[in-house]
């Protein structure tokens, strides 16, 4: 059995710091690199992949939506054209930073709004898995587990990977609890830790309501934004590895698995 | 005898259009791309480099400094490691739009305020070109004749093409005269292509003294921001032709010269 | 009988020009001038206060999104928080240059995506007006005719100012045909011009369906992005004198109807 | 004896935090309030003019280069008349927060690249005292203490305000020891208390060649960027009050002492 653990890092920009990238990485398989359009500079990106080769993890792209000051968090209208041409920007900017450093650019993982938004939307999603493919057709789209974008990235022929979520509640229908609503967030280590190993093992979870539901895990989502989350990180690993889930990137993990 | 013609084009921005590109590429044999710094945005950098791949011409990545505002003409002081990192993210893009339109990026011409600065500091003009050099060692550095980015591109592995102007007077040590001076700028348009004429047979031009002085011509540099320009594109291109000089992209230049 | 003829202006940026504001002036009687977000920067906003002040007709802010690239045209998810501040920032902006030129900022009228979302949506328009009223209770807010952002200033205790359309079909609840309907623009000029006529003289006007409905029009929009707009900026000025209308500027018109 | 006590804050952007803002302002008078270019946003703008009237400190605009990723710290080739309209867009957006709190601004200090800029370079200095007075002539430029900036206020009619600095040695002619040269930062923090209790008592500082020069001094500035920061903000006020000297804002200083 094998896990990607997964962190968006690469989040600093000019003199604005943010992450515990340096403290997270030990404990993670592959890193989402932002791109310079919500988070990140040129200058930020070449130290994070600099980061990312000497740990020996997989770099991925991280593009969002250039809006820096929402840090691509907010929704914008923009259209599937728009979308694809700023996805294939965004990876041929940090797969510069990759060459230069002679690595191989493993996946891309859209932020924020992008990603959530192109969860639900399948042109968007399209427009994504599309341009992915035209750069470079051995990248994989990780996306929300069951989502449109993992859907999109199978039928452009790219390899996507199903991502879940340690400390979030499920609806019965496989989509992420709505971060409003009462229990929305799994507050619980332990709780967490357990989840994620009955979703790798058994490719199930407890939904909101009790349910035992499919999920497919190919990647955990890990923070990077604070002692405790870095703590978690180190835990949910080491508990993984004594369950004889072995962690792996997901470029390892898919091209057995699919 | 065979010299590259090439001109700045994909300088539109969003609602903003700039540069009669369609006009111009007809007569060019090497288009300089911007990069979403000082001019261009995703989908015009896709647009810009489809209508180059139609017209058969070799697509360069023009770089600039982060400053829409000042379209990259204001210096900056910045350091040679924030430049090499701001030159990698821009190559890298448009490589991404040339990867996905199948096309090998050509080379690489710095815009505005960095050429200008990086044509007379080593340390700049070294961060360039090992910058570019790390990326991809098959790119050409196109600099100003003579100047230390040429020196630089040579100095690191990479192919240097000498740029020259067709418009512009040379000062007695092959240095452009600034544009501030009487007589900086060639207006007679038979004088200029007479000029480049006898750079490219002989390597030498009249500087602004009356002197006969070697200037290397590698590519002599087009616009395409009116129709008088685009009107000049193409006499200059077809006395080129008439006087059996083969008009031909830097790399086939450089491939068989260097 | 009194209107207000407006027009969006000062939208060139840098390097790139965009309208023919010299031109359209002439005809209008209040200036929406871009404050930098999604046009315009310091430099072109100066000068465009000079060019209005020069004209003698009235300036207002006409705020927008942070979003150049998509020229403020995208639908963006703001807080009604980020965007009265957004708001206010930008009013602010335009009116040091209305203090250098010792005029009075007149009114406000947001921009693209801002206007049409706060068309429709109360805690984004009130977040407008208040954000308005805390900077200067005497600006006037112009909006959508009828919309929830005339509702608003009112509310709020600010003039509000009806804005209509020469160019655009109206659905029978008096909002505007979308423009991807049939029918949802005006091509026929003198149309245009009998259609604004009747809706300042009777305020009606025929609606798609061609039934009469009711529209209260305190201003005209106008546009200077052409030749031809320019020409019909001129024409239906030229018409409304002619028919004895008087055209002067919101604060003019509002300071006596309301 | 009176002093003013400055601070820039206001630095944080978007999901960005910067400075320790509510822990410095008990200790100072004036807060130099960041406008959006070189740091903040509205948001960031609102709730830091909101801060400083909580706590009954001045707010002074702090204008900046537009270029955040560099913090403002780059120099950039600007010409007098674009610096001049950078410098009135920032004083009027900062403006209208001070309107929505019903606050005065007090004063504009220049950021970082366009501060040092300036200090040198009376064609700029000018530029942005002349763009401050024609916005409003009541407002103090604050600038380096004897430098080309508050030479210029005077001229231009401004009251201008001399800024000294606790933590840098200075050269025999009054201009700071550059921090590349030893012995430019002053480290022990009773030192530095000590010399500013003599800059304001005396008008005179040891230079770093150990000879008596004079230093006018009508503000002094402090950082929030640390806690060691905001322990010697702290120290210093209490020192100063211990001594009978008055802290009070550079308007009320200005008023009586000019």
């Amino acid at each position: 059995m094998k896990i990607d653990l997964n962190a968006d890092i690469g989040e600093s920009y000019g003199n604005y710091k943010c992450g515990l990238d340096e403290e997270v990485v030990p404990y993670i398989s592959s890193a989402n690199v932002a791109c310079g359009f919500h988070a990140a500079d040129p200058v930020v990106m070449d130290k994070t992949v600099s980061l990312a080769k000497e740990h020996g993890i997989c770099v991925g792209a991280h593009p969002g939506f250039p809006d820096l000051n929402g840090f691509g968090r907010r929704k914008m209208a923009v259209t599937p054209k728009e979308l694809k041409a700023m996805v294939q920007y965004q990876i041929g900017a940090l797969n510069a930073f990759c060459k230069a450093y002679d690595m191989k650019l493993s996946h891309v993982k859209p932020h924020g709004a992008m990603y959530n938004m192109a969860a639900k939307d399948k042109a968007l999603a399209l427009a994504i898995a599309e341009g992915i493919y035209e750069v470079d057709p051995s990248l994989i789209l990780l996306g929300l587990s069951g989502s449109l974008l993992v859907e999109a990235a199978k039928e452009t022929g790219l390899g996507g990977a199903n991502e879940v979520f340690a400390d979030r509640a499920y609806n019965d229908d496989g989509t992420l609890v709505d971060r409003s609503q009462k229990g929305a967030v799994i507050t619980d280590e332990e709780t967490a830790i357990q989840r994620v190993i009955e979703m790798v093992k058994n490719g199930t979870v407890k939904s909101i309501t009790g349910k035992t539901i499919e999920v497919k895990a190919d990647s955990v989502c890990l923070h990077g934004d604070g002692e405790k989350a870095v703590e978690f990180a180190r835990k949910i690993n080491a508990a993984l590895t004594a369950e004889g889930i072995e962690i792996v990137s997901m470029q390892n993990l898919l091209r057995e698995v699919c």
